[in-house]
């Protein structure tokens, strides 16, 4: 538990954790405190978070390559999953539904753009390895498509009946957790090259590992943490936005995409700055197609379970489009295996458009 | 006519031959057995289909690079115009709609994908020419985007009369036919040399061309024997998919795709496993481009003669859809020039997710 | 001034400038003759552009590489943007936002599009640097997608209301000019080396500069004569379209799009005839995106100071769709780095197919 401990006292963002216990009880000591309570909650997923994706990496790094990147990639978008879970259980589908398309979304042009920006203050041009940034595009656009089919299908055919979306969305979801497995076995073993600078060498890189035990109990203990925090999180959101002025969907595109994001930024920003491109490039791509190709479909398959409903993958239109366009944007960005800090600005004006169209949306009903 | 009948017995396929006159007496047999005439009809229709593709390739093979080169560019998918003119005689414009849709998205996406994967299962990764492949990639984007003008315009403009997309459709078909014709002098004349690999060296390779007599007496016995049998096709296509619970999308552009294309699969998915990607990525792309950009305008201008009344290209919003997406992922997947097991996988699921989606759509009016 | 008279004297479009003042002088000589003062105007534009685009690439080599380039991007689409100031001061935003999106469209495919053409008869392939034009089209492709998005979430949301749009496009109009002014620092001073071959060598290459003094009083005097025959131009405009059978649609995108462009594409021309196709690239891309990023958002600004009442950036559905696919094509088809005279036939299929609809279109209303 030392190694953890160390952990704690040198990274300043750690002490947040001091916010969790605050969060925890913040239900009961200020009840209807909604901002309040949202803001408390952000401030202790942040940490939480951090701790979460080192742990993780921890754990990987002991248990050798194979197990250790099977677990990294079923576990990177953990809090994602964890604060999804708890709107799922909740009822809130807009939310769920906005959080997966956020965070597709966030993952690939504000993750990527901001590390090209802040890549490309650093060092005049940035090259990144053409072949594997261009097959983890192939794979975004793939999964991407995939869970848009049941919306495009929807929005284009006025007859199809509510009934045909869920059965088509659960369908789709074993289809595209069988790939996910696939893909798997494809960048875990049988082509393990292409993607062995964005993962291989342990994403966050300066810091050694921790001892399996601590890493183990602090995977188990934060992840509880993680689910006990989104609660109040997914809680307060809704009314907490109404007091900001925010509408809903504002919160889950670019709130909740940004909190549940934030460890996995960090990392993506630092490699970026060390021009070590490759890395951001495969952080934030691999991460979007795992919301897509896991996350997504399991919730779905969750949803049939814990839900109060079966939950289905029809998204609204918008954010329909607004998908469509970050992995094209991906795709064409990333096509060129070269960057430059304007090529950041740019990919930053589309979300942050995207952003202010969500914000000035008026709230439907 | 002895190397024809030599061929018939060295390949199995071929036996199927001795269903023809089954499926042509099917009608007087059996009248209202529509599933069985169906089933029959199918596997009638794709051992023809082999011998149609192999006479054209001998009389290719004996006429000379230049007409031999355009005769196989032009009769390429004379299966597929085939069927939908016994589809467009019957009146039935949304299985001939239905079956252009699905040819390019079956071609591009079920034939690329499943080629890329048989190869890849065989060889680690796999390389072709990214030159002719892109060429060849934007012949296919421009050529898709084409046809579907009228819809997208139709879509998107609710004062667009069913007039306009008539004379829009009408004149298209005239650009297009005319594209067509610049394009096999570009290919066949100007810059044969990109082209070379995949259609110079008689794409079906191994077998020996047969002499031109045979060739073109097979060509002309079999084109009316694929006549016939489309007709028995056409007529059970439609009850028979409500008998085995399929929906008439799914038959038109599932099922007729993969029959029509059997042929041309065939040799595609034989190079990928021999390494010869450029060959199978120029079949699939190339019969794609040639559905856009020859069958379907001669189809148009066809249903002005054969038709009961002038059909237009407005497609079904769905299968714009996926027309798009099917070319998008075309070009994004063989930009790079470099292939693997899981690229293929991906490509397929997408095919599949089409698949599933039509088959699951609850049939309209 | 003797250098401004020697090539008019030099240059028989220049000609055309005898047609000014009876452009000018028609409205009263002959008013009610819409067609006639629509010719006249039109051939009076066109030298005019051509004078404005020499005078503003003089003043440019006069003042020195940094404020000269600065000059020549901003002054590049002065004739697109005093046409469409007419049109705005008129009242006639469905003229303004027609010729924007005409602009975008007719830059990239019919100025792209005949420049392969034209390069591509005399050269077999030709060749151009690949980074510049990749960087130049994802340019394009993220300003055009920043302006569709109102229409985009208009369309997807119907209770995007009016006020909701309004907003939007006031906010999206500074975040673009922004991230123009931010494009120029990188393209004219941190990464000149990537823009160089396109800018750099004073894009109307042949002629030696003029006097600064002539220049700039030719800047003046021809600036105020484009807007006096714009105007002329604009009144005329619609009358006159439905005089020669055309749509005013049609009139926006194409004709108003190809006079204004007229001076450009003289020179993405004759650049692709001597095989400096990076330079027809750099200006048919870097046009465009200008329009999108500078010309756009300007107008919208500028509605609120000159215009009867604010103009949003809510485009007519179909136009968006043939924005979209005009900078996916040109995407595609820089993606390569070479080009030949069929890809050069497609670009230009679409463009005419996007013209043959837009004439058959029955007008709304």
């Amino acid at each position: 538990m030392n190694a953890v401990l160390r952990e704690i006292r040198g990274n300043p963002l750690l002490w947040l954790l001091a916010g969790v216990p605050v969060a925890l009880a913040g239900p009961r000591l200020w009840p209807g405190a909604h901002q309040l309570l949202f803001v408390l909650s952000v401030l202790a997923i942040l940490p939480l978070a951090t701790l979460l994706s080192h742990a993780t990496e921890s754990v990987a790094a002991k248990t050798g390559d194979m197990v250790g990147g099977l677990l990294n990639a079923t576990l990177g978008n953990l809090t994602e999953l964890v604060i999804a879970l708890a709107a799922l259980q909740a009822g809130q589908y807009m939310l769920v539904k906005a959080s997966i398309a956020g965070a597709i979304v966030t993952n690939t042009l504000f993750m990527l753009g901001a590390s090209f920006l802040l890549g490309g203050l650093r060092h005049h041009v940035q090259e990144f390895n053409r072949t594997s940034a261009r097959l983890q595009a192939i794979l975004l656009f793939l999964a991407t498509v995939a869970i848009l089919i049941p919306s495009a299908v929807a929005q284009a055919d006025a007859t199809a009946r509510s009934g045909f979306t869920q059965s088509l969305s659960l369908a789709l979801s074993l289809v595209l957790i069988a790939v996910y497995g696939l893909g798997m076995v494809f960048s875990l073993k049988t082509h393990r090259e292409f993607f062995g600078s964005a993962e291989g060498s342990a994403a966050h890189g300066e810091e050694a590992p921790w001892p399996l035990g601590a890493a183990l109990g602090t995977l188990a203990v934060v992840n509880v943490l993680v689910a006990l925090v989104s609660e109040v999180f997914v809680e307060s959101v809704q009314h907490a936005a109404e007091g900001f002025g925010m509408t809903p969907a504002f919160v889950g595109f670019i709130v909740v995409a940004l909190v549940g994001g934030a460890a996995e930024m960090a990392s993506a920003f630092s490699a970026a700055r060390k021009d070590r491109l490759d890395m951001s490039v495969g952080i934030a791509l691999g991460s979007a197609s795992q919301i897509a190709l896991f996350v997504a479909p399991v919730l779905v398959l969750l949803s049939y379970v814990l839900g109060p409903s079966p939950m289905d993958l029809q998204f609204w239109p918008g954010s329909v489009v607004m998908m469509l366009v970050a992995t094209l944007t991906a795709s064409f960005v990333t096509g060129s295996g070269k960057s430059a800090w304007f090529i950041g600005v740019l990919v930053l004006t589309v979300y942050v458009i995207f952003a202010l169209t969500l914000y000035l949306l008026p709230p439907r009903g």
